[in-house]
């Protein structure tokens, strides 16, 4: 079978042999946005020569906008629910063959605001299948960064924190950017921790963000620190308000999925905050997906 | 004489009679970052019909990449330090005439990461030439807000949050922006109130920032109600980390400096807060800067 990660942005193929193992990957930058309009061309185009018969998808590709709109399902749920929600599609070139949707999910009753995912659910249905019971907690870090609380193999709480795209426009677009170098820097621990520090402090985020500028004015760092001086506080304020520690008993790690590069700073300050961490990739989507379609198979709902 | 106000992006100028009232006022584009290498061509052109032989400056043209740098002054300060700051420069064109530049000032020890300020000081000063001994509070919203903690006459702190830049940045580059009006909107008072609720949760800033998102999905809001929730929300968020709600005894009110339509906002919440405000208007720049000359006069530095 084939597994399709369609995210916003960015799009990800993986080949699975029977067992689930991935046996080939491919990437592409034709997310659902560029994709508007044209998906079954682009999904050909990007499967051209593997021939497998199913092909499962999750993402924005089941949004508002996307190839077909698959409503979210609401928590808590797990892989049953998943499975029984996936969608499928008939689409001109794919005839003989089976496209399904995972669902998203959405939480509406953790909070007073709703909170949603769409594409996650199937790093996570991954580790649904082999977590044993009781509470985890789960941090998907990203451009929309997920924590999820998960309990007894259902996904019972959603909380998105904004972090990596208000670091990306901080940078792009405030005053912040103009003291940073414009290309991608190393990672600066000292800075990072600085910044992590500074995120416990009770002044708010708004002004610890006008002290990126000020650290710079009277340097307190390199302009080449500054980036990971401004990751360090925003990702500190996310963790702090992540409810981690407010927890009883408070979690001793927290699950981590997600690329190596990002999740190496999520466990730098997680580690750095006391908290073990359990790391595990992104392609844990093409491994949930196989879970789903297992959950099918065993329903007898795999038609 | 004349006073000028040349922040970053805007100039504004005004001809006060010798008892500092405003009898003429002019404003321009011409910020001092427009003006970088032509600062005095710029003020000649500004000025032009004015023929008053002292030029009173302070903001941005004091600044780093300004007309001529003036050095920070160490909080706390009072009128008196500021009027003996204030710094001549010679310029060609003004021949005969006084060009002065009052310096910003810096807080380097209420906060581990000091903060800063280039030309509210000129507004504060009219307001300390007034204010009764004791502790006042000062916000100053805008761009970069700040707020001033006011102790017999000598500004003991600053503390800048970066509110309206990351409102800006939010709303014309991030994914909020794209289910928002791209005109400005009138106020939404409930939407507001929604927002200034929200920033009381204890689950974070960047998380209430994605709530903005989800809370159109599940049609909460009117898409044109949405720049007032994620307003509420950030400045919300900037009140209660002001340190107002944590001080003791709580300060019964907040002097709130600025345009009017920024002030109706701060105003709005601080009410909904339980503190009252006193509202003053932006040009109050131009009588603090009249105070400073006239306690220069009163200290014979007035050549």
């Amino acid at each position: 079978m084939i597994a399709v990660d369609w995210g916003t942005s960015s799009l990800r193929l993986y080949r699975l042999d029977e067992s689930g193992l991935v046996r080939e990957r491919r990437r592409s930058d034709c997310g659902a946005m560029a994709s508007t309009g044209r998906f079954g061309d682009v999904l050909a185009q990007e499967t051209a020569g593997w021939n497998d018969t199913r092909i499962l998808m999750c993402g924005m590709v089941g949004g508002r906008g996307g190839w077909r709109e698959v409503p979210y399902l609401d928590c808590p749920a797990g892989n049953a629910e998943l499975a029984q929600g996936m969608q499928r599609i008939e689409a001109a070139g794919f005839e003989g063959r089976e496209l399904w949707i995972v669902p998203g999910l959405c939480d509406t009753v953790s909070d007073t605001v709703p909170d949603v995912m769409r594409g996650e659910e199937a790093q996570l249905a991954a580790l649904l299948d082999v977590l044993p019971g009781g509470a985890h907690l789960v941090c998907l870090p990203g451009t929309h960064s997920k924590w999820v609380t998960v309990h007894d193999g259902l996904i019972r709480r959603i909380a998105t924190a904004m972090t990596g795209e208000v670091y990306a426009i901080l940078r792009q677009h405030s005053i912040l950017g103009q003291s940073m170098p414009s290309a991608e820097v190393r990672f600066d621990a000292y800075a990072f921790d600085a910044g992590l520090k500074r995120s416990a402090q009770p002044d708010g985020l708004l002004h610890h963000l006008f002290g990126v500028r000020t650290s710079r004015l009277f340097r307190l760092f390199d302009e080449a620190a500054l980036p990971s001086y401004l990751s360090g506080i925003l990702i500190g304020h996310e963790i702090r308000a992540s409810g981690l520690f407010s927890q009883s008993p408070r979690p001793v790690q927290v699950h981590l999925i997600g690329n190596e590069r990002l999740l190496s700073s999520y466990a730098h300050a997680l580690t750095a905050l006391g908290i073990g961490v359990q790391r595990h990739p992104e392609e844990l989507a093409a491994r949930g997906l196989h879970a789903l379609w297992a959950r099918r198979v065993e329903a007898g709902t795999a038609a």
